[in-house]
């Protein structure tokens, strides 16, 4: 891709976001968005496929980021995989995108048609997980089980980590909550 | 609620359990489930808040099964509170629900409208139960991860319950699902 093109896309995703935080979702078009990032209509489309898409054009990097953890992880057992595709995830967070996470997930919690595509991404994430465990010989049941509750510690380290005031990096949330819930679930 | 209102929105998710089955979620609208179930559609909007919803009319009592479990249990660590709401949830599928929640379950999954929803409804209810945690005195973070995972047990064993050929019950399934975890997760 085009420098200009990675360009483009970003312009879009700034111009969307800062409108949607101003007038919400319905009251934004694909028009406005194109034009406030000084590009058309068609350009935008060439992006994404809807108006919800502009808020979640990283997915294909952020499940490829996953899967490649698991795929090239040097041990076997279901944990092991999951937190190597957690700590290759955690690349994709440096310090520097914490401020646009934040504001992005600001319009998302704000909008039920963005709050449901989320869940649909973190739900075909975890799909995917499944899957690639299971291409690396985890028991479907157990692939599942693992890859749900990959997904519950990256969400909840990606709450903590876009929470005001919070200065740990992703990688180190991740590991924190990771052990918390192996001390959870060892508690009872 | 008096004893023919509820064989009337049984009949309504009946109905419309079987017209989705064969024409799909767009190919049916409300007024062919109301006829379909002998009622009018006037009396469809007093069960159920949109068509999507006809499938999903438990969610009060299943919310309310978490937060009792949780509001009651005699021991006060998370997972103690978690596992008193799954236990408490597991009442809500005897085994004579089983056919009946696989029917529904085939027709959600074909729907994105339909998964859209049920992924909602679950993100709701680890928030409920999130909430319930912390009303007993669990921190924040820590709750919202015990809520999460409490969710994917329960969609775990779920998913079992629900597999062609399995005959175990609910309870037991969760109970099986959560030993997997309590593994899976000090395995690392």
């Amino acid at each position: 891709m085009a420098r200009w093109q990675s360009g483009a896309q970003e312009r879009l995703q700034r111009a969307a976001l800062e409108l949607f935080a101003e007038r919400g979702f319905d009251g934004v078009t694909v028009a406005e968005i194109a034009t406030a990032a000084g590009l058309t209509e068609r350009t935008f489309f060439r992006y994404f496929a809807d108006k919800r898409e502009v808020l979640f054009s990283g997915q294909a990097d952020f499940q490829q980021a996953f899967h490649e953890g698991i795929a090239q992880a040097t041990r076997d057992d279901p944990m092991s995989l999951v937190t190597a595709a957690l700590d290759r995830a955690a690349e994709l967070f440096p310090d520097e995108r914490r401020p646009w996470s934040r504001a992005r997930q600001e319009v998302v919690d704000a909008h039920l048609a963005f709050r449901e595509r989320e869940l649909l991404k973190l739900s075909a994430l975890a799909g995917g997980m499944a899957d690639a465990l299971a291409a690396r010989g985890v028991e479907a049941t157990t692939a599942m089980l693992a890859a749900e509750t990959g997904v519950t510690v990256f969400r909840t380290a990606f709450a903590s980590w876009m929470a005001d005031g919070e200065q740990r990096g992703f990688a180190q949330l991740q590991t924190a909550v990771l052990g918390e819930l192996q001390a959870l679930v060892a508690s009872r």
